[in-house]
């Protein structure tokens, strides 16, 4: 018998692989498939069934790849009606895997036509239920993609899907979402990968509810929409069967003739993109691209990278996974390189925060940006005297932010920081700071009082 | 953060790796601990601690390894009173790995000393336990350990543990026990690897009892002690901290030299091993060696491997595990070799099913042996006429097996059939037959009737 | 600077990556692909070329497969004039890798278009060149292929490509060839994989000669010719560029139903092959399916594998490197499984050599059979009495073999007897005896005189 | 048959495995002996002996740990009375490794005692010759290593070594040595890692001379003696038979106590470590270890690690080799943990060529040191005006560096160049700069003309 947990960090994406007898099935794939298809080999099982629990917005799902490879059936929502693909679900379909049923529930709120899967145990009682974007560890699923006008029949709908088809399962029964902490599809994923109906019920802060009132009220809310998610929608529709290419690597003078039609994206961390980078490039850290790509890089332009990290696959394939088939090369021997043919790099001001200390008592007027989200400032504190941007809303209140002045800027860390500086640089702003450290280092600082 | 739980095929034996920030623990490590120093380097935590549920009599734990290649402290059981490494745990001591909680309950029953230890999520609630050997997924704990004299009194004790202890976490609470499915150390585990309290409260069949009166009853039973454990509870006194030495390759003809001291172990499948094998070879297929070596093998004798697995220190990691640090060497280049060198071997005869039947039709009075434990008899059925001794006590009821007939033996499959017919070979015994596919082929299969 | 031999086993054919900066190219790749993908990407580095030696007639070249995902050009022989892709080579023609010059040498013999290639060190002297099948470590390649008539004429073509074009390169060139010992395109190539024009000039034996006259008396012979050879030739015009697909595995009575209309090959050692396997099964061991598969298996009917290697995938690949993309499926839980369902299963008998000593002795009259070829009888020594048919020829000449006498067969270890056992026995004989440890364990036996 | 090299990279060591049947040997092992094991064990090898081609004095020979594992022989130079193990070698003395003979000569020259080992092809012609540091491609051994007064009479020695016993073996022969291009231990070492005595007659700039004098005159000179030679032959004598220890993962507050006492190492590339770094840091950047560090650390003081690549057993293991056992913990989180608990950081700045062109324009006076070695400054160009001090020299000639104006420092690419401005800034300048892209980058950019 095989039950696995395939994690994608970044997006923090779940999906699962359950086996038995030489049948095994995947739930919501991702789209660099390799994983499951060694997996079941590797256990002399064939992918029989690919379940999707929705349309899913964030990624691209594998169906297809693994379909291609593997004839498996797909299952996916009976609700959007405009799939190209795969089978439709209802309630109460059941299929075996070996000795292990499986068997669809109708939970919509997160989208009309999301389905939770339960596989039972050989010996017939619930015992793992698959919930998609239902129901995470310590948080729901949004609520908010048919507009506001609908949020709250949808809040609605993802009420009576957890407290009366997931709860009703039994508390002990093992809950196993599509996605962990750290992901866009909903803010307060828990840190505790493995849940169960009875944690959920008792912990999860947006199930502490008297009534269903309660619950519509805090959950109906309009979140960010990235602009991605408008494309991985229309793309999951048929999602691609293609897989990721091989990397070209341009070496400097190369690069710099196509980066002319090109957007730039360095993944270097913070210090070092601030230190030299090409001109014109976007910074986004490699583990920021899950989260921050879908909403700074194009489809329709190619991109080139800057990676470093001695492994480029890593970047390529996150970004893949965002249906970015456009990244078309790789700075070969990295900045070193750039530098040693000598090519022209700019730099953007990196600051500890002992000198934002001074700097802040200094006569000299400057600006403070926090690029961190509303939530994160409640959660975490804000800094006195801060110009609030987040920094998915800073492409379009760029105005906010002067010309004239210095301008330090904080997030958390240093990383998202140095993104938004990138973005400035790339506008015309010059007297960019980014505050290493961030309000965490900040927090950690007392400034020394004159 | 970080919870991994660490699978040991054969043993299915289970340990646990938690860690948070720069700080890692172990629960219940096997003696090859490369995977968990591995995973802590990977995520960059130094492991502080290593917690064990229990004594251990079913393998060599790992403590005293990873102590000595990382200093952690060592916690495990205040009632067994002769440990000569590591700290006692109380009732209620509580640790820190990061920002998670960990808290001792005392759980006896399966011995006097059984820790169950509390993981806390990081937002405080009880997260997931790890039950040791008190309670399995399906399963509980034996409690015989003491003697037939105190196996109620410790029964008893189980009952408190799990209904009073363990119980009252909540049904929502994972159970993380240390064992799996295929373990000697309960008979009927599940084959749900990731299970709850309120998934066994509900299905776990020896916890559906009235009261404490018929747990005991169900649970208070004598069951089968190989020889090993008791060189396990020896050594686990204070374990060894060596690690799997270098496998010595022998040719032919310095194996056939060395075998005449030794005993020859052979890993391979059935068919193989009865084509043709080295005159006094024992076999144990490569799987079933956690199970069945500490039955059949000594740790007084140089033990010599016929392995053609390709990977013959997975056969040395298995024995090693067990305590067995007497593997002296391994065939190079396998039985071809030996016959290449025209060294002679013997043969045990494997029959078809279909074969069996014409032969138990015949006037030759042959001889049925089933090998299978009374469990399984009982369970899958039984073969009219067969005399049935289990594999375990073959050696001592070896008598019982007439020398002048045909003897036809019987298994589940035919894996443990062959151990019994070279253990027999091995004593003298010649008309020795090996029915491939045991009971699973023969229920199969219909003797045509004359 | 990269440059990287790669070996494939069984096929005991080398390929090669070489690369500088960010270019890389690759001389004579097998259809699986990835190893030489890999290779580039972790070096920073694109395939831009793909250099063909000449047309493959052992295997499918790997081309096309590369192209398809780098866009690598091919650059293959100017004399076949059918080829449906790539670009044809003319001596002379040079290329660039990086600060790597690479030549073309039109070195005919083997086939008229027979191509190697010089590789200059960085500092401009000749360093290594690829020899393809016209020189290899100790043996110079075929020249058979074009027919009785024009073996002397090719003979004297490999004369001077060998003598005028890649001995005046100097003997301190390395010489690296398209196969290593064990190939089947060369009867006696050495052991050492690396090895040097002065090396050859001095030990290659078919290189002692007084004049082209000795060099074409020694070497234009006519050789087996194995079926498959025409195959892998009609595709090698214009080779797949598809890849290995995924394995599907077949429980046993899915298996049992498609073997009614399939090959099934059994890729265990002849031990467990010999004690029970599926009626009519093919014997080829694992790692003699590069050398036998292309005599005895169908390219126009499904192929079934039993295959207990714990990794089906190996065997696959070797099939498919011959073009064979007909395996259909794999028999799911090996034999273990198959008698588990009750099926039948057949035998052949294996005996040790020190049983054939008393069997010759009997008056008994069997029939000794030696499926070696000539040129190993001749090295090795025969054995008196035996009837000599090399297995590949024995689907012609089987009738010479009695059905009604007892059959004891001889390799040089037991294998290759194996399968011509299995070759009989699918013909209808039965009384079959394969001799482990064969010629090799015979000779160091001695037949006890009575 | 085996026959492996394996690269060291970093230290542009090549130790190699020859191995045959069930026996292997290594040449020259590094300290991390787990490649030679897993090798030895998957060929189903025992190896048997580890022959050293001479007292090693730029890494710790691992001779001593592969004994321990597994008992075998290790031979060694016979000319350094003092050793403390093993065996002592003479000219002639053979060894068989399964079919494969070995042989050893003397070839001193680098040291008195040092050994080539001739290996023997199967059919008995030399095949090989293993010459440690006696000859490279492209270069010959130091023999400096006796003083002044002697280094004409071991240039001498290394002549008679090289064209009296090393070219009689014949051109073909192939040539495997201790070292790659990019060694310390020849500053000249071709790129072709593999070479014969032939390529190397033809074409190695040592050997183009006329007689013996001529040699004597090119090759007696004395080279740099970095300090961790010294402590290298002292180990050497009896080298550690101790492995590599678990890494210590230090969060940022443990990690700045325990940096008082300790030399904080940086393995970041140059212009990370420039943006910011903690107070008081070393840059060596990680592929600069096995050359730089021997330098720039110390043996008696703890060393801690700042290492972002993700895997810092990398850079300890390259110390390890080196004989710093005590690299004592590395930064748990990396410069962003640093920064987010709100420690210092100090900066060093880069500056892009085109940057500097103007610097040099400026009225403003300021130095430019050039920190790279006299041969590479000849060959390829110096800057006017530069200031050279090799960075090796640095710490003795810091006092040539004025203190009172802007230090604009070149080397190569920009690495070497931040080691020495992270050097002079733990002594107090302060001014400094650091050009990056180097003389590579400054020779493909024209200053503006004004």
């Amino acid at each position: 018998m095989l039950f696995e947990r395939i994690r994608s960090k970044g997006l923090a994406h779940f999906s699962y692989v359950i086996g038995d007898k030489n049948q095994a099935a995947v739930i919501d794939p991702r789209r660099d498939t390799e994983v499951y298809l060694k997996l079941a080999e590797k256990h002399g099982m064939n992918i029989e069934y690919v379940f999707e629990t929705h349309r899913n917005e964030d990624y691209i799902i594998g169906s297809n790849v693994i379909k291609e490879k593997t004839g498996a059936k797909i299952y996916h929502s009976d609700k959007e009606l405009d799939y190209d693909y795969g089978n439709a679900v209802e309630e109460g379909m059941e299929w075996m895997v070996g000795r292990l049923k499986i068997e669809a529930l109708h939970t919509p709120g997160h989208t009309e036509g999301s389905k939770s899967y339960v596989l039972y145990d050989p010996d017939g009682s619930p015992w793992i239920v698959f919930t998609g974007d239902a129901l995470f560890a310590g948080d729901v699923g949004r609520v908010d993609f048919y507009g506001e006008d609908r949020a709250e029949d949808m809040a609605g709908k993802l009420y009576d899907s957890i407290f009366e088809k997931i709860f009703p399962l039994g508390d002990g029964v093992i809950v196993c979402p599509s996605h962990g902490s750290g992901s866009v599809c909903a803010g307060n994923i828990a840190e505790r990968e493995w849940t169960t109906v009875g944690l959920e019920k008792r912990h999860n802060p947006k199930l502490q509810v008297e009534d269903k009132e309660e619950f519509i009220d805090n959950v109906a809310e309009m979140l960010e929409y990235p602009p991605y998610f408008e494309e991985m929608e229309k793309q999951n529709l048929n999602p691609p069967s293609s897989e990721i290419g091989t990397i070209e690597f341009l070496d400097p003078l190369e690069f710099k003739e196509r980066a002319e039609d090109a957007l730039v994206l360095d993944t270097r961390k913070e210090v070092g993109f601030g230190a030299a980078h090409i001109p014109g490039a976007l910074s986004i850290w490699e583990e920021g691209l899950p989260s921050f790509a879908g909403w700074f890089l194009p489809y329709d332009r190619p991109i080139l990278l800057v990676d470093e990290s001695g492994d480029p696959s890593k970047a390529v394939t996150y970004l893949h996974r965002l249906g970015y088939d456009n990244v078309e090369g790789c700075l070969s021997g990295g900045m070193l390189s750039w530098h040693m043919t000598g090519q022209e790099s700019q730099s953007i001001d990196t600051v500890s925060v002992q000198k934002v200390c001074s700097i802040l008592d200094a006569e000299r007027p400057s600006f403070l940006l926090d690029v961190r989200p509303e939530e994160e400032i409640e959660e975490e504190g804000n800094i006195e005297g801060a110009h609030e941007i987040h920094i998915t809303k800073l492409p379009e209140r760029m105005d906010e932010v002067p010309e004239d002045k210095p301008i330090y800027i904080f997030c958390g860390s240093g990383l998202r920081s140095m993104t938004a500086a990138s973005i400035l640089k790339r506008n015309g702003w010059e007297d960019l700071h980014v505050v290493l450290g961030g309000l965490s280092g900040w927090s950690s600082t007392t400034c020394p009082v004159d």
